[in-house]
């Protein structure tokens, strides 16, 4: 069963978002990707968002570009943490999405990580680091990621 | 029956959206503001934009600070054309809530006007614009209004 | 007869306007498009502004670059709603478009869209939204196309 | 007879000018303020500009805030070189108005000077270089000025 | 025991950092506040972020302005999950620590929220939605919190 | 004898410069084109700024990129108008340049154009809107272009 | 003899660098301060750069607010290191300041230090670093000014 | 015995820090290069600021891109002077390596100099400035680059 679900707004951004998917792999932490646009369907997002506890996810990962309010609205549809990824998909190269995913009113937080693909293997990071307070083996995983990166 | 519905995230900015009010009024259009957080209730805010043209409404003016998705939430909700207000409510003294309105995705626009008091009796007027096109009072109460401005 | 009327500020300008247009064809909506430099011929700007409304344009859309001037001096001459459309045509890619466009003083607003061609797509979005306010069959054409972006 | 023409896109930006208008007193040169914006009223600065050359002007200095057309606009009316005053009148501080005035497109220059009232004397002090070029007491009272600025 | 330690760079940032604080406190989680300057005492901060884990922290918070080294230090330190909050602590007004603290370079991330005091209250937040995974109360004292804030 | 005194502060400089001196000879306006570095040789800056008016210059154009302080420096070493040019030469893409341009501190001015080949064009242009106060030949040559632009 | 020359380019800067002219103090660094505008009289500012050395200087201090070129004219005068500090004296806070000082064109470096009075703080304590290389007795005050700080 | 010592953070910024490693040379500067990443190996980057004094080096020069932590974090374990070059290496092209570098806290100054290789070159050339004042053959070997910079 998935722990980790991770929204994209449209199929043109998993390239950006892959590197992501690959740190969740290579840490042993089962994910699913979803492509849902927050704008342009904002009902499933709504459904996604209102179910993702019950179908077992304990931590998302949205990630966009320009106005990117696709991990805001899936924070407002859930009490999961979100982790947002803004991505450089514009004229504006990612400081729009930027400000669009961390500037959050109180309330309800976004965990916003740097933009792009180094942004995208962090999320995944994150999420390993945010997992591993309650499973022991995703925290070695980390550790041992951590180790091996400290080598160089 | 009010034609515009008009949207502020929260009681405090209402006094940077008063002069759009006044304005709305100056012009003779009924107008009716709601205090609908879209990150916090999501779900009011769901349900304002799937009733809007139900309701009456034929434009909706929304008005946030910081990230503000507001617009581009309700915009997703509505086939009602939907103009945003950014404003200054934060630190980066809403050039970051100008961008989150201002750069929607292909495919669910925003009208969005400048920033503050400013943008607020702009999005009036352009409201007066729109509504002008089908109803001939409205039109000639901007009409009006512009021939008094070009007299200073 | 064409209801929408679209200005570029110089040929240069078209292929990032023309995914716009497109969109205005997919919809229904009769535009033509005029090339007029707003400081290069402002005689002929002025000329095509007064003239808009009685020509039967309900609604006109101008994209410009640089210090884009061109919707702010059309909302000048023009009693009609003015969407802008900010290009990234030169080296701030835009950000100096954007604020040219959106920050138009009190008293004169201009219906800004995001930078470059998903900002051109939904500027005419936009005009189908407020179009639709008056005319049924582009209200029903507009919600087509939306119905069509939710399946994705 | 005035030479120079300052036109202010509103009273409000008085004040901000001020500086400049003393400036050029300091250094003789007559001048005359005119109120006029250019987007709420384009038909009198058409004319303005029109009837620059004519009535006298040999320059022009144009000083506005947010979206700050007017300098280019008026640009557009004249041959005469244009002084363009960006004005911090606004949530972004002057930053719009800058990039407003000095991203001209090729073709139709505007001479920018800095933001605010150091901005505004210092196209009092342009004005006078560039009529010292034909005026010989303008070029040495600007020489005399420039020696006591030396002097500190 | 406190499961959130929060790090502030200088006591004169406590207050900025209070609401976030107060929240923690409201959802009745322990926490432990240490004012540690990354740059002016490495040591301390070291010692800190290597043994935080062993002293039963599972989240850090750190909050810090200008050059906001703080959180990334600390996550250099520690596999826990670190939280950083950009303060307007300076002329730029926080953007500079905003950029500072999310733009981490891949394999240490942090957990960005947004400037200031309503940054300060999100990290809170979002430190619950996080223990919320493991700890049941914790998550019922989040829920009942966002069930508030959708009431108004 | 030339007129016009061009400065660049590198070789590097002179393509995007080219389209500033090819207008200048469409105008039919004598030019002398110089490489000196204000920081690498101040000595030959001084003493360029020094000569320039006994040398029959009435107006110098100086052209930089990065921290672009050149066309400040000759302000410094001369009374004759001097018309700055900001060029995209770096990582930053000309916002640094033009904003070591235009803000000069009150008491000397520079004339600021736009980022790079139109801005480069657009000194060329002032630079005949002022040498037209004085030299008839040239005001008419710079109307002559003027017609032609509006004619399209 | 005064090891550390400081400039400002004005008597209105001197509040700004008073923190950095005590921290100099503190360090037992003798110092000497000059009021020379780069822009104002560049001939004073010359024969300062030119005389630096065999006044005794070793390093140069110079602060400088909106187009800051005083560093980096001072810097082309003189073979001895020169530290800039931006000031916040203008309309964009001392953004224009940093980038007229920092990006220095390849060839003639100033060493930047943070906008404002902890950048003037740090503009002295780079010069007790850097005197220290030399001076075993600055190098030893330098360290228990360290070793303080990291006490609190 | 090398004399600076140069810390980049990723093999991948070895191209862009070149031309300063050239200039070294050039200069007859011995200096050592590691790569060490700041957050990813905080412990190396710690012992090597604690030793590097002892090891000879006498002055530090860090490159970094993106939240570029590395020269301050070495700043905070030394107390030799350390330039900090910021690197393009990101989606926001260097805007961000630069205010985490010059934005230092006070007490604990980076010598910031400008993005990319113009920077790298420049911060050899400011090492060569700053040993200079110590080193009589290290300042003859400046003075002839400054000479021959001066020739062009």
């Amino acid at each position: 069963m998935a722990l980790v679900g991770v929204v994209i707004g449209s199929k043109s951004d998993a390239d950006l978002v892959q590197p992501g998917l690959d740190m969740l792999e290579r840490l042993g932490i089962d994910y699913e990707v979803s492509v849902i646009s927050g704008h342009r369907n904002p009902e499933k997002l709504r459904e996604y968002g209102l179910k993702a506890e019950e179908r077992g996810f304990e931590i998302l990962i949205a990630a966009a570009g320009r106005a990117a309010h696709l991990p805001g609205i899936l924070a407002s549809w859930t009490t999961l943490p979100v982790i947002g990824v803004p991505l450089a998909a514009g004229e504006l190269n990612g400081i729009d999405s930027l400000l669009s995913i961390v500037q959050m009113p109180a309330g309800v937080p976004v965990a916003c990580v740097g933009i792009g693909t180094s942004g995208a293997q962090n999320a995944a990071l994150l999420a390993a680091q945010i997992l591993g307070i309650k499973y022991e083996e995703i925290k070695k995983a980390y550790r041992k990621y951590k180790a091996k990166l400290a080598e160089g």
